[in-house]
């Protein structure tokens, strides 16, 4: 069987990590989502907390900025988080097959032969609905959440790689989750891995 | 059997129109792609030669701007020709099944229920190799044709639409052609119109 490496892309509230975790369970391959943390802490050194602080967004706050505190080599802080879970993700995707949620995978494994990119998105409206019911997030403040958690990763993936987030041509697949839901959703993106991967 | 409408946009030489033809073939209803323009010359009895030459572009040069001449209602006469597409797209829409090529058809039937929008599009260097193998296009002027037809494309959709070309939030499903080719692809978007239409 050939190595399959899946990375999902997604909006805040599209059912992406569902999507994620489903798809893996189903190809029974390894899933990565909150577990990268724990790898990249494991093999930097650096305590698991700051990973999750700062997971998949940057702090922009200009006080911050003038009082960051420099890591490794005199690399900014957060950038030295970024490239200990880069270096994570190629090396997971080195070894075995897996779905890997986010953390700009696709852009850490762009040279990396038969990665399929995955990008989830679902209408606003749709997400606002689902962070209120399956994440529990009030609902006058679902909107703007929803919202926050996007501009974040947007920002997050922009800083961090050379190309645009939730832009077509990054992916192989953009899949619209409200059409077929969680579960066909997985299946559709099942049916392209299968017939990529040949097996 | 539930009536079933996907429109297709394309990025020029992906082989989006192969993809529509198949596609329409293997559920066994009407494709639409030039066959648009005649029903649009019929019903609007403006020659098909007109909108053959301005088939999804738009007239840029400052010099037609400034000799427009105007069509019906004092309206500038591309703009003639988009809304008589436009009328074509809506009335086939409304009586039966199909697959419709470009012409911001998702756009024309954005009031429609259960419409499935679908992008299509393929690294550059594949639809470059393309425009020499299939389409015959000399090498040496290859990707600056491709170029410009998406340039075209692009400017016609973002000028009549109030939406971006090209964004995933646009479609249900975004697909890139190289990765299954031409059957694959068919046979991905066949899935998706299948769970979908749950027929």
């Amino acid at each position: 069987m050939s190595k399959k490496i899946i990375t999902i892309t997604r909006q805040y509230g599209s059912g992406g990590r569902e999507i994620g975790e489903q798809l893996a369970k189903s190809l029974g391959i390894e899933f990565y989502d909150n577990k990268l943390l724990d790898l990249a802490a494991e093999s930097s050194g650096i305590h698991r907390n700051h990973f999750e602080e700062n997971d998949e967004k940057r702090t922009n706050s200009f006080l911050y900025l003038l009082s960051t505190t420099y890591g490794q080599g005199g690399v900014p802080f957060d950038d030295t988080l970024f490239f200990a879970q880069h270096n994570a993700i190629r090396k997971i995707a080195s070894e075995h097959s897996c779905v890997i949620m986010g953390r700009c995978a696709d852009y850490a494994l762009r040279d990396f032969n038969n990665v399929i990119n995955v990008f989830v998105s679902a209408p606003l409206e749709y997400r606002v609905k689902r962070a209120v019911e399956v994440y529990g997030i009030e609902q006058k403040h679902a909107e703007n959440y929803v919202k926050r958690i996007d501009k974040q990763r947007i920002s997050y993936y922009n800083y961090y790689t050379d190309k645009r987030w939730g832009q077509p041509q990054n992916y192989q697949l953009c899949v619209d989750s409200s059409v077929l839901g969680i579960d066909g959703s997985v299946k559709l993106i099942e049916d392209l891995v299968k017939m990529y991967y040949k097996d």
